[in-house]
């Protein structure tokens, strides 16, 4: 039987472990795009590093709206959606301290460094996205 | 070194094993929605069940554009994502029979035909996605 998870709930299970987030936008044309990326936890907020002109930098400057999706494919399944406000910050200092505890999170603490200074240069953001609104289920299959 | 990956090298790795799909789709308001799907292969296609009255169902049949991401989340990371168009298709025999095809790949074989009874239903409906563009990179962080 599938368990609905609370927000506080869900968060806590999307950062239990480095799990990659989908990311949607609408991208100019109208048409939506998915992407994965790497993201941290700043409180209730989701944070992730993209550069000002990939296709998700430039969505998030047209429309803040964006939809973030992590789940458990394998059995009995588990899923989490956050329908979030983005905001973009350029600050390099922001930008590169975030970066090297993204970096930390999914390739190591050794790793956080190298990913601080490779990211932490102009033309890399920092985006923090604002949950509007959680869904999350648990245990679906069960 | 990430390698990319041609569509067809793309296709057998996201069907190599039961991974689900995170679809993108733009819901009315525009705003992007992204929810982790079941799905099987038809040659070229992904197929996947949705109801009539679900925010998927209603997406694609205002706007037939999605995006379909699919991933490893451990190191060293390879992902895959197909924009596509879908189709809907509401004869009832097809989606049983697909209902079948695709509860039997995530539950295994013995749950195929509770599947297909399931789901092979008045308002449930099958959409085939026909890829337009797929991007894939595999070893991204190797």
């Amino acid at each position: 039987m599938a368990t609905a998870l609370t927000p506080s709930e869900a968060l806590d299970w999307v950062f239990a472990q480095p799990r990659t987030a989908k990311i949607g936008v609408v991208t100019r044309s109208g048409a939506p795009l998915v992407a994965p990326i790497w993201v941290a936890r700043d409180g209730e907020a989701v944070i992730f590093n993209t550069g000002d002109d990939t296709a998700k930098g430039r969505a998030v400057r047209r429309d803040p709206r964006v939809s973030l999706c992590f789940d458990d494919e394998a059995p009995p399944f588990t899923f989490v959606t956050i329908a979030g406000t983005a905001e973009v910050i350029e600050d390099l200092a922001e930008v590169r301290r975030w970066a090297a505890v993204i970096g930390g999170r999914y390739m190591g603490e050794d790793q956080a460094e190298a990913y601080g200074e490779r990211n932490g240069v102009p033309g890399e953001l920092l985006v923090r996205v604002t949950p509007t609104k959680i869904t999350a289920f648990a245990d679906i299959a069960d």
